[in-house]
C-alpha cells in the first residue's frame, strides 16, 4: 500500500497515548498492584448496578433500543434536578443538558464545537493529556501555563499547588477563544479556592473568553475544602460549559456516561459535533444513571446519599496512602480532592537504577521500573504537561487511591519489601 | 454575548439532522404508529438481555470499570471467531478489530482517520446522511452517484436499483482517497451482487482507493440473495474497512456497541481518532455482546441461530408491509435485504393537500403531513441524497418493518382508514 493512506496532519499529536502504553504494560508486566488507571476496584453502588440488572431483565424493549440523540429525557430531567439548586439556576434539561459518551466525549464535543483554527486555549497544567490533543484536532494553539507548588517540604498539600497571576493574565490575547478548567484537578487533587476562580473569572469576562470546566471529581473533596462551580461566579454561566461523569460520580467508569450544561446558545455548538460523531449515547445505562440519581435525591439531605459518603469512604483510603508513601521514601502531595496522590520519587533515586528503561522522560523510567521491581503500577505525570514543561513532571509518581483496602495494604507491604532490599 | 463563539465553519454541513427534526416531530405529534426510525419495538433475543442482567448482577466489579480502549478483550477475541471464517482470514481480534461507540463512531474514525484535507470521497446516493457530513467535517469532498431504478414499474426489487458503470468510473480521479458502500443497503434494501461488487473492486484496486463497507444490516438478507462482503474479493482486504453493529445484529440497537474491521496499518488511523474522541467504550454492553456472540457461536450450523432466525422473523413483516403499502397507494420497491422499504408515494398525491407544510422538499411536506392525517410516520428519503439530488429522492418514504406484527396491522388498518376518507 502507499503512502496515500497515512494519517491526516490534523492527528500528528495523538498518536501516543499514555493509557494505551500502561494499560498494555499492566497486561504485560501484571504487576501485583495497579495504581495506575483512575477506577475503583470493588463493588459500586448496589443500587446503581441493580438498575441497570433491572432495566436488562425489565418489560419495556424500548430501554434496549435507541433513544433521544442529546440525551435519555429521564437522564437529562434528572440532572437539571441536580444542578439546578447547585447552580442557582433552573436549567433547562432538553437545552442547556447533553449527554455525552463519558465526560471524554463531553470535552471533545465542547472543544471541537467551539475551537476554531487559530484559536488559542489556555491550559493549566499538569492536564487530562485529551486537552491538548482535542485542542489540536480542532486546528487550536494551546497555551500552557502550570500550577507550582510553593515549595518543596513535607507534609505538602495540593491547595499549595498555585498560578502566577501575572503569568496567567500575559497568556489571554485577542485569539484567546477558551480556558480549561479541572477542579477538583486530576492529579493533584487541587480543589480551587473561590478566590482563585475570581482571578480566572474576571480574564475570562475582561477577554471574552469561554470557560471548559472539567468537575468531573466534584463530589471527591475533602474537609474543609468547598466544590465551588466556576459558572455560578458572576457573569459566568453564559460563558461557562461544565462537564460532569456518571462514571466517578456512581463508581461505574465502564458505564462511559458524561454530560455537559452550559446556555443553550453555547450547547448548539456541542450537539453538532456529537450529533455527528456518536450521535446517541446507549439508552440502558442512561436510563440506569437517571434512576440512580432518582435514588440519591431522595436522599439529598442525608449523610447517606452517596455524594457525601464516597468521599468519607476515600479519605481513609488517601490518608492511608500518604502515610505509606512518606514512609516509604516518597514525597506525596496531600490531594484535597480527587482519587490520585502525586507524589515526588527523587529521595528514592539512589535506589532504583533505570539505566534499563529507554524512556525518554524519568518518571516514565521510574514508574516502569518501579511496577517491575516492586510490582506497584503508577502513572508518569510528564504526560499531563506540553512538549516544553515536561520537565516539571518528572520527579513525580501518580498513584489512585479509590482500591479495596486490601490492594492499599498490599501496596505498603511491597513497598517496604522492596526499601527493604535496597 | 458576541459572534467569537459561531460553530467553527467546517461543521456547517452538519447543522440539520433529519433524526432529530423526526424524532422530535415523533414526540410533539405521536403518531399512532412510528415507522420511522430504525429500531425494533419488540424483545431483543432473551439471551442477550439475560446476559446484561447477569453481568450487572454479578460478582465481577471490574465489569463495571474501563476496558481496553480498543476493544474488550472478550468481545474483540469473539468478533475475531465470528468473522474469521466469513472472510476466510484470521482475524488478528488486537490489530485488526477496534469496537466503537455504535456503527456510527466507527464511520466517524474511519472517515476522519483516512480523509484529509481536499480528498475525494466517493458516495453511493442514497445513503445513511452522516457519511456527508463526516467527509465534509474531515475537509473532504463527497462525490455522489445515485442508484437508479431501470423503471418505475409494479413490484419492483431492489435490485433493480443500480449504478451506471461509466457514471461510476467517471468519479474516480487522482484525488479519490475512499469509497462509501453499504449493502445491504439503507434505505433500498439492495444486496449488491458479487459482479456489482466487483465493478467497485476493480476500480478501487485501479485507483489504489479505500472502500469503507457499512454492512450493519449483514444478517438480514433475504432469499435467495446473499450478503458478499467486499473484503473477500481478491485484492480488496488490503483496501477495505468493514463497519458492523451489535445493534442490528442483535436488535438492542439502544446498546450503541459497534466495530470495524480491517488491516492493522489502516486500523491505526482509527484507533487515533477512537482513542482522542470517546477512547473506551462501556464494558457492561460490550461483554454482553461477547457472551451473546458466544451463544451465537455454539449453534452457529443451526437454523435457531439468530444470525439466520431474524431474517426468517423479518421476511414475512417485509412482504405484509409491502402488501399493505400496495393496497393503499404507494409503489413500494421490495428491499432484498435490511429493514426498510422505501415506497413511491405521487400516486397519493391528489389525495393530500401538501399546501400547509413548508418544508422545501416534497417528501418531507409528504411524511409530515401524511403523519399528521394517517398516523403513520415515515422519514424523507431526500435526506440521504445531497444537494443536487435531492429531487431523486423527493416522491419516496421510507418506512421501517422491524415492528411488532400488531403495529404493523395497526398500520394497514390506519391507511385504509385514511384512503377510505379521502
Amino acid at each position: 500500500m502507499s503512502d496515500k493512506f497515512r494519517l491526516p496532519a490534523r492527528y500528528g499529536a495523538g498518536e501516543k497515548s499514555v493509557w494505551v502504553e500502561y494499560i498494555q504494560l499492566a497486561a504485560d508486566y501484571k504487576p501485583a498492584v495497579n495504581l495506575g488507571q483512575g477506577f475503583p476496584d470493588y463493588h459500586a453502588p448496589k443500587h446503581v448496578t441493580k438498575a441497570l440488572a433491572d432495566i436488562a431483565n425489565g418489560d419495556n424493549p424500548l430501554l434496549m433500543q435507541y433513544t433521544r440523540g442529546f440525551g435519555h429525557p429521564r437522564l437529562v430531567q434528572n440532572l437539571s434536578k441536580v444542578y439546578s439548586p447547585l447552580i442557582g439556576k433552573e436549567l433547562d434539561a432538553f437545552n442547556e443538558i447533553l449527554v455525552t459518551a463519558g465526560a471524554y466525549e463531553a470535552l471533545y464535543s465542547a472543544i471541537l464545537g467551539h475551537v476554531d483554527n487559530g484559536d488559542e486555549v489556555i491550559v493549566i497544567e499538569p492536564f487530562f493529556d485529551c486537552y491538548d490533543f482535542m485542542i489540536r484536532c480542532a486546528g487550536g494553539i494551546p497555551k500552557f501555563i502550570p500550577l507550582k507548588p510553593k515549595s518543596n517540604k513535607e507534609n505538602m498539600t495540593s491547595a499549595e499547588w498555585v498560578l502566577d497571576e501575572k503569568e496567567l493574565a500575559s497568556l489571554f490575547t485577542k485569539r484567546t477563544k477558551m480556558l480549561i478548567l479541572n477542579t477538583p484537578h486530576n492529579p493533584l487533587g487541587k480543589v480551587f479556592t473561590r478566590e482563585e476562580l475570581e482571578v480566572i473569572a474576571d480574564l475570562c469576562k475582561k477577554h471574552d473568553v469561554l470557560c471548559l470546566s472539567d468537575e468531573v471529581y466534584e463530589w471527591m473533596v475533602y474537609e474543609p475544602y468547598k466544590h465551588v462551580r466556576i459558572a455560578t461566579l458572576p457573569g459566568m454561566w453564559e460563558r461557562t460549559i461544565t462537564v460532569g461523569s456518571a462514571g466517578k460520580t456512581f463508581s461505574v467508569t465502564g458505564w462511559k456516561i458524561g454530560w455537559a450544561y452550559c446556555p443553550s446558545n453555547l450547547m448548539r455548538n456541542l450537539q453538532v459535533v456529537h450529533q455527528n460523531c456518536v450521535y446517541t449515547c446507549p439508552t440502558p445505562t442512561q436510563e440506569a444513571v437517571a434512576r440512580s440519581f432518582e435514588v440519591e435525591l431522595s436522599r439529598i439531605d442525608s449523610p447517606e446519599c452517596y455524594f457525601y459518603s464516597l468521599a468519607r469512604e476515600l479519605l481513609p483510603k488517601r490518608d492511608y496512602l500518604v502515610k505509606t508513601l512518606k514512609e516509604n521514601g516518597f514525597n506525596p502531595t496531600i490531594p484535597d480532592g480527587g482519587y490520585f496522590v502525586v507524589a515526588d520519587w527523587t529521595k528514592l533515586g539512589d535506589k532504583i537504577d533505570l539505566s534499563s528503561e529507554t524512556d525518554k522522560y524519568k518518571d516514565y523510567r521510574f514508574t516502569k521500573k518501579f511496577a517491575k521491581e516492586a510490582g506497584v503500577l503508577a502513572i508518569p505525570p510528564s504526560a499531563f504537561y506540553s512538549e516544553e514543561h515536561k520537565h516539571l513532571g518528572e520527579n513525580f509518581a501518580r498513584f489512585c487511591f479509590i482500591k479495596k483496602d486490601e490492594n492499599l495494604a498490599l501496596t505498603e507491604k511491597l513497598l517496604k519489601e522492596w526499601n527493604s532490599k535496597k
